[in-house]
């Protein structure tokens, strides 16, 4: 899920294919010319040893992680430079920090992707483009969990509020250029870290 | 200088000797027992070269930056475990994060800094106390550095606002507890980092 | 250059395709039974800006440098596991640690690829194979270096030398099982870091 | 416990009192002129929880552990830095890079030293002076844990070897100046990180 929000608060949530160049340039052209912030929030975990992968698997982890939000990335500091203004957030994970046995496809996807939009940090901070990277530590609540386990409202104080993330995304959306953070983290205060 | 707010938003803001064990307990007593959030926020930048360094002013920069904050932080988690709530922050800086050459005692000190308050973050999060830790990571704007540099105010836009950093204390202090952060760095848009 | 030393030290060095998996295979297939110790230290350097990149040498950024230690990280376990023995080894970068402006397609790639190796690292240690990460920071002495800048015999000493990284290659492999690392950094003494 | 070994490869191994100026400079004095490698290994575990610890406990962590790693690096570098070669190590442990509950007056002093002997390495690296840190990330074999627990012959294989770690510090003291690692961990294969 990729989310832009145009001028005015308007937001245009998408599940756009994030691996596709095409879909990527319809989505920011159907969001039109006032942008104002883009949230890449692409990607699934992807667990499994790496002496059992296939390639395939291996290289869709990052296309729908990493390559997604170059795509994704591109896009946006494209429509943003010429206005000199604009917020640009990447969401990660634990993983995108640590490798971790099990994890080897997505920790590599997920540290590709912070690397990068670190590098697009100091790249367009000086055109005015605020990037940032929310590092989500922990299983996050909501309908989705819900529905899989039927037991997930009674431990939902161990799962990461949504609206907390969001408040995250605002945070560093309303921050002053004076003012920029490029990365927090996110956990409940239940998480072992 | 250390802030502490209690309950009310009423701001107690005082420049007790933060080494002085007496002094930090008295700070605390004088802000009375609805003590929602405490800030840490001691320590000058102390430069010198290891090679010719007293042994004192290492320990003075430690005692400042380091100790004040362990005086501090005690005393504040002390106050706050009881009741099940509170916010305890801690300010580093860029030096908190990297070695640097002519700034051994400063960057030792913030290190410390940092990883005590990780260490307490993880500590008291299942006593309700959210311990959080502001990278800031440049010079800040303000009364003082205009005083010093009185052309201050054409470079104002290279300077942290203090508003900013203002703010970042108090997003974090309103974050609920199912989305809290350890750490986040606030640096201006023309920081070379 | 990935490099492949089968037992009594006979080294195999190979241009292979580091992005074709059927090179890959065919290249351990062909060190044959006794492998002890394989290097992945493909990858060139892909400068450039994000805004103006093309989605394809962002990818084949990421094919030769990540992907490619993917291939070889996995045929490299497949052949050492059942035998629970043999070192691996990736090459890093300084662009492995941190992003920087203009690098954002090779930091991305790099920071992948030293990620999956840490999650290998963890992955395969009780099979008894130990996985490692160079981190080399800073130009490579050397002949090519030296046909591309004539003046370079005369800063030589700004130049990472060529057997410095062999040794810790061999040191890491020399390793006993009680006492192995996972990264270590290798630089000039005039690094400026 | 801190090692210097003259010129010759004599070893001076001082069980002085790490955390006297007095004594730090009379065991320097003691080494004589042909000073090559001094390595800095003081100080034992202070676990603790910060809610409970008096300042006295908190300081004598870092008066071991920290400050007496710089009284010994500033008089190693004062020995060394004139004759324009030398090499000064640390030694680290897991709680130098993050803080953990439990372990935050060591994990403070641990990541003080650390960050102190980064900015070194880089304020000496020109006078021809190696600083070095080992990450020494799990508990030690040898004699000492031996008489502690009486089964420790049979979990041998879980606790790091001596050896293991002395070959890590001539490893360092080893490298050519065009090859010079600042950092490297040890760990058995064992180890759950």
């Amino acid at each position: 899920m990729a989310d832009i929000v145009a001028a005015g608060g308007r937001a245009v949530s998408v599940v756009a294919d994030a691996t596709s160049e095409a879909d990527i340039v319809a989505l920011f052209d159907q969001a039109g010319g006032d942008l104002e912030l883009a949230i890449y929030n692409a990607g699934n975990n992807t667990p499994g040893k790496i002496i059992d992968m296939e390639a395939g698997y291996f290289e869709q982890s990052w296309r729908v992680v990493c390559f997604g939000g170059f795509l994704f990335g591109r896009e946006a500091v494209r429509r943003m430079v010429p206005k000199g203004v604009g917020t640009l957030l990447f969401t990660g994970a634990s993983a995108s920090l640590r490798g971790r046995s099990g994890f080897g496809a997505f920790n590599s996807a997920k540290a590709g992707l912070r690397t990068l939009a670190q590098a697009m940090a100091k790249e367009y901070a000086s055109d005015g483009i605020h990037v940032g990277h929310v590092v989500v530590d922990g299983a996050i609540g909501g309908e989705k969990i819900r529905k899989r386990f039927p037991d997930a409202a009674s431990r939902e104080d161990r799962l990461i509020s949504i609206d907390g993330i969001v408040d995250s995304f605002v945070f560093l959306h309303k921050q002053p250029r004076r003012a920029w953070s490029f990365e927090l983290d996110v956990r409940t205060s239940h998480e072992n870290w």
